[in-house]
């Protein structure tokens, strides 16, 4: 599975039961972490996000609400015994500010905690079958937007003709891998038979806090799904401008001529209580748009 | 009214929908916060805690569980556009992790912000009719408890007496104060014949993180109530000890050691699902306790 679950999809100050940036991206049975608003820890627990999953933290900057959660989840990580490793990936001076804080409590973690800092657009993560980028977007602070690369590209399956073939769903993963399936009454089933030939690899990209910008589609070109931020309606857009933030007409702008697949939404205004007219706007541009909504999981 | 209000209830990391301490102390239409765990502000909506009357917070050591979520707070005074003075007091180095995180953000606050280092036991607070003075705790990193005292002692109103005499509800306060009323008529209601003189100034203490120590004693003699920590039963009196916590019996006998009239439990630790047994055990040494339960509000 590669998807991202929404955990806050607010700008600014909690409201409207609509909390401060956070997501989880999914894949391969990783769960890494975009973001860390105050109060991610608690909506984990929410929406049951295994925290014992998180390896991985990228925070885009240093605007409260996209990191003032990091410090309380590195700490209640420790308190709850997690053993492996984490990394955190966030621009200077993160790494001062989480030190400092773990310092004065005299806190002892159980586990090692690497904490990175990002100075550019720069490759972040290789894993065996996910890479993560990091690039610039233009924002009132240094701030950096996350893409997602799928490099392992698993065969397409065809449920309807594994199901013919008396396939186990638990053998699924390995057909997608490529392998033949042999029947306990030694009948082979070919691979081909049941699955296609991979499409390209998958690729999700957050495009963090941003004012509109045309140097980011480089970077999110082509992508199966996109988060970009619409903190106002177009009406505001001067307000946009003026604060590094998008319009939900900008942020579907840049989906249509990043020739992407999808668009998700959010980092909405408190000062809107529905969210109905960003869709609105957003789909008169890019049809294909929906809105970050907390708690659910977006496939990628 | 003279009260506290539970907004977090629960010790290190939140659990069982209890979450890490906080408690809104409210005098003569002021709110005062006493520490301020990750999440206050998101409890505050809930419990429809008017944030625009906090104009001071006590931030009782530096543990996460207890001021991560002071920064969000003065934050989000900012964004909400607070005009108020806020004073913040907490001990070293509260002021430098606070500038720090405000400095990187780049953040502008519409209000003075004043942060007070803690250096030792002191008088904090002196209003025309409280006061608030810290006193140290015996925990594992500098920690202080809080105690609010009433200066002015208004009488003590009978309100049957008060309705006989035709006296409006809107006036009850005057007389609280020791004036006489009088009526449309011409008639004069004596003040005290309505009234009592008032018993001795009221006084709340907050006793923080703590592990057993009658040291606390003499600041908190003869409060009306009292919040002590209990993260553990009896049973875990040794782990309590090692860690710098108290039992729920601990926190029963320094309430009856000091002669207090009411003892409120709470900073329970998350292995706990439940907390029947901590009230039970502490009734037991000093049967006027009560759990302190988050969004309950506590009359002093």
């Amino acid at each position: 599975m590669f998807a991202v679950t929404i955990l806050g999809n607010n700008s600014a100050v909690p409201a409207f039961d609509r909390h401060p940036t956070s997501q989880v991206v999914t894949y391969d049975g990783n769960n890494y972490l975009v973001d860390c608003g105050e109060g991610t820890q608690i909506q984990m627990i929410n929406y049951k996000i295994r925290r014992s999953k998180i390896s991985h933290i990228f925070i885009s900057h240093l605007h409260g609400d996209h990191y003032f959660g990091l410090v309380g989840l590195i700490n209640s990580f420790g308190l709850l015994n997690h053993q492996q490793e984490l990394h955190v990936f966030g621009p200077s001076p993160l790494k001062e500010i989480i030190e400092l804080q773990l310092r004065v409590a005299d806190t002892r973690l159980p586990y090692q905690l690497h904490l990175h800092t990002i100075t550019k657009a720069d490759n972040l993560l290789e894993t065996e079958k996910l890479s993560v980028k990091c690039f610039r977007t233009n924002h009132r602070i240094e701030c950096y937007g996350f893409v997602f690369t799928e490099k392992k590209q698993t065969r397409r399956l065809d449920p309807e003709k594994a199901k013919e073939y008396e396939i186990p769903i638990a053998f699924y993963e390995r057909l997608k891998d490529g392998e033949d399936y042999t029947r306990k009454d030694g009948f082979v089933v070919k691979n081909e038979w049941v699955t296609e030939p991979s499409g390209p690899a998958r690729k999700y990209a957050f495009c963090a806090d941003t004012k509109y910008d045309e140097s980011l589609i480089p970077h999110i070109q082509g992508a199966d799904l996109i988060y970009h931020e619409t903190t106002y309606l177009d009406n505001l857009r001067e307000r946009a401008e003026s604060r590094f933030h998008s319009t939900s007409k900008q942020a579907a702008l840049i989906a249509k001529k990043a020739g992407v697949k999808k668009l998700l939404i959010g980092h909405f205004s408190s000062k809107y209580d529905t969210l109905e007219e960003f869709e609105k706007e957003a789909r008169e541009v890019f049809p294909n748009t929906e809105l970050a909504l907390e708690g659910t999981a977006y496939t990628i």
